[in-house]
């Protein structure tokens, strides 16, 4: 039975095959920047699985993970810019190295060549795929801007947090997990059983994703931790704090989060002291669990071999057990 | 018979009638700002012209005119940011009004709302035009690179620029009329016929936008005029101005012309004063011309009713006749 390692090391050797390097080269030069750095390549990986989960041959689910892990990443592109970090999996981000000019134009021609990929599935099926695909780049869009949203505004719930990570984040897994299995012959049900459990698995994920950011180790992380807190960002871990810090606390902790006046070290330790006297950190672990076992009750619904399911099971785990 | 204005109110109407106000409206309010500013709706129009030609009806032509219009407007809310072009149709530009941030993001859904109007063509034609839509895109990121790249670049021939403006703008030009043919029912080779036209008018089309950069008048082009030469844009008069002036002229251009230092107003002056003693105008416009022609001998070839190529002649004269 092939592994985790086996489908990312057939996605990744592939990936760098391809031919990113054109004229005008200031143009692909970030683009091939961008994909030969290391990525987890989860979601071109669960498009794969997918597909075999229904009986398909990963071969012809590799244009459409191509197109997924390209979409995914000209959205980190423009995600730097618009985030002002300088760092991606441990690198320069494209604005940064290059200028932002560079990073918008060379992400646009991403998100272009990703349709070129997309546009390889049969004719039969392309429909329902670039269906897809252009549902979730919408969604995608929509949950940057909830984010950059939510950065200015005063009161958002956890119920608000939670519906815009889904949009940025969970969509995408669960469209690689609904491409794959269309492509793998399952039934639109059947790639639909799919989808919730790529929802949770997602979630579960980015809420991993806001830990690692305040709590991770940076060496490994390969990001600066401490960002959403200097970008005033509403996550699990301020919101979780709100909610159960006595009334003196959370008056401090608003005021500390909602002011850029503060020296930047200063405000990431002062923030995280309070995380940890409320034992956010435990407590997202909890809701990432939560959101976990969800996922693996949906995926219990799929109605396909167990010993097949049992890759999505170690995907699942990879990505909320991470340190990176 | 339909006159441009018909086709043009035809596409108006039914894009204000499209539904964009959605949430969350700090993404949606600038594409419906984008997209309710008064545009010439050309591409669309000509997908419009070029359906019909073919006998097809231009309902059926209306979504790929469409996306082709928003893809444009997606363009130019990015290459607005990149440069850093405070006005679009005399209104203040996306990234101006709100800022960089929103600019990027609304862009981004814009592509991708283009996107979701491609996928309503018929299942037996969406495969071409999604080929179409996807090599046009990525070569009109191309033209762009490339313009941004002759900015800083000391040598630029006619031919390198008469190729960027080929990527930058006239393949969506001949991109709009290949569509709208093959929704008409055109054959590969038929649509193709067009497409020399819609590359040649399209070429012409911007050499009067150089033009009207520097010579347009302010109130009727919409924009500042200027533009180009204070970003050291290579355009055509710049170009065709070297080749033809004295030695002390052409060492006085190129000094002037890349300078960032003069006074904006003095710089913008003094070049049009070489520009008007070179009679760059006018051999602007005899270059437009001749791109003119071409396109009429092109359409000369295209296999259809006289009468009806008529309309293609009409807007074909609007482009390089116009003031705005």
């Amino acid at each position: 039975m092939r592994e985790y390692e086996d489908y990312y090391s057939y996605f990744e050797n592939r990936l760098q095959q391809e031919k990113f390097t054109r004229q005008p080269y200031q143009l692909y030069e970030p683009i091939l920047y961008t994909l030969q750095l290391e990525g987890k390549r989860i979601r071109p990986v669960l498009t794969l699985i997918a597909c075999e989960l229904f009986g398909g041959n990963i071969e012809d689910a590799l244009p459409q993970a191509m197109a997924i892990e390209l979409f995914h990443n000209f959205t980190l592109i423009h995600d730097d810019i618009m985030d002002n970090a300088p760092l991606r999996r441990g690198k320069q981000s494209v604005f940064k190295k290059w200028d932002p000019n560079i990073a918008i134009l060379s992400g646009d021609t991403l998100f272009a060549l990703a349709y070129q990929y997309v546009q390889k599935a049969n004719k039969s099926i392309l429909p329902d795929i670039l269906d897809i695909f252009n549902k979730t780049a919408i969604e995608v869009c929509e949950g940057q801007q909830y984010d950059l949203n939510y950065e200015i505004k005063n009161h958002v719930s956890v119920e608000q947090y939670t519906e815009m990570i889904r949009l940025k984040t969970a969509v995408l897994f669960s469209a690689s997990l609904k491409i794959g299995a269309l492509i793998g012959g399952a039934s639109m049900q059947g790639a639909n059983n799919l989808c919730d459990f790529g929802i949770n698995i997602g979630i579960g994920f980015q809420l991993k994703d806001d830990l690692l950011d305040t709590f991770g180790e940076e060496q490994v992380f390969g990001k600066k931790t401490g960002r959403d807190i200097l970008s005033n960002k509403k996550t699990f871990l301020y919101l979780k704090a709100l909610e159960i810090a006595s009334e003196a606390d959370r008056k401090r902790l608003i005021n500390i989060y909602s002011s850029n006046e503060m020296e930047k070290d200063q405000k990431v330790k002062t923030v995280k002291s309070i995380f940890q006297k409320l034992d956010v950190a435990r407590l997202t672990s909890d809701e990432i669990n939560k959101y976990f076992n969800r996922g693996l009750k949906s995926l219990e619904k799929v109605n396909v071999d167990q010993e097949e399911k049992q890759k999505l099971l170690v995907v699942a785990q990879k990505m909320v057990n991470r340190n990176k």
